[in-house]
């Protein structure tokens, strides 16, 4: 860590895992510790990104395989411009519900788009993760979650078990390809036993 | 070319060049000479690109640049998957306004984007022109042309002379560097004379 500099963790997982109120713990634990701390998302995260999430998750048009990956790409290009690096830059800690992980795995195991695309996208974007937790579910678990959150069904939620199962695996072959930035931890746990899985890990990376 | 599939024509150059009218001439041209022709123009040029061009053009939000290039090949990912590529499979010729160069001298050499990163991406978006018409015009010209256009600016017309000198050098550096696929043409003389040796070039091509 470079002197000065914040933190860039990111939380990564399918639905149902518990990843919005984790950020959130997390955030207000690194708070309680003393950090400034900066809690966004993606796809979206500042006004220009957000944009172009309405645009990828109203559905209003159909993109094209290849174009969806780019507008994920171009949302996240400017989130971290705008918001990420400047937090970082100014020392805050930054804690993000999902970023590239979620394009391989969403796009590249979930829909089939070209993986190789989106590594050399993620390497254009330049920003790696200090940390990425991934909350691992099973399966049963997701549809289990999504059904009692209950609400209209967005796009990923409509394509069921088997693609869930292609998202799970996704995110296990991410980690096991990145195990220096990457940690899995179950997510099946009640949420203050997740908690505090998380804050051990994080704690790791924060002593010297 | 493969038997039953139709040529990508691309026509490039900066403001007042002519673009607009010879594509109009060299489309009607095609026809005459019996072939089916998809006129078609970027950014844009189909809907979901369509959204993408007002984004960019209109101003409403200003995308970091890095952002702002991947919008660009967004767009131009959904115009080749919706509209080129169906075109030419089905045996049209496609004559478009702009293509990937425009972003290389707009983005690139005019506004100091990173030049690698649109090289990189215009190899993904995969469909390389079979021939590209660079209309070339001094800064005089284009400031001339611009000024007899009239109406209301746009953001590149506010830049001004020194950043015209950038996209004409740009322009006649990519086609140096692509010398079989780019032919650079005077725009400087009549529309008619222009529309002939366009007709020329484009002819060689069409001869086996």
């Amino acid at each position: 860590m470079v002197a000065g500099r914040g933190l860039f963790i990111t939380l990564e997982g399918g639905e149902g895992a518990g990843k919005s109120t984790q950020l959130r713990l997390l955030g207000a634990a690194l708070e309680q510790a003393g950090h400034l701390v900066c809690q966004t998302r993606e796809p979206g995260g500042s006004p220009g990104a957000d944009i172009l999430r309405e645009l990828l998750l109203s559905g209003r048009h159909e993109f094209a395989q290849s174009a969806e990956v780019l507008l994920h790409f171009a949302s996240r290009a400017e989130h971290v411009a705008r918001v990420v690096e400047p937090a970082l830059a100014s020392g805050a800690f930054v804690v993000c519900d999902r970023y590239y992980d979620s394009t391989m795995v969403y796009q590249g195991y979930g829909l089939g788009a070209e993986k190789g695309m989106i590594r050399a996208l993620s390497g254009m974007i330049g920003l790696v993760p200090d940390l990425t937790i991934m909350l691992d579910v099973s399966v049963e678990t997701t549809l289990r979650r999504m059904a009692l959150r209950g609400g209209a069904q967005d796009r990923y939620e409509r394509l069921g078990a088997a693609f869930f199962e292609r998202i799970r695996e996704g995110f296990l072959e991410v980690a096991a390809e990145a195990p220096a930035r990457c940690v899995v931890l179950s997510g099946e746990a009640a949420v203050e036993e997740v908690a505090a899985g998380i804050w051990r890990i994080v704690s790791e990376r924060l002593s010297p």
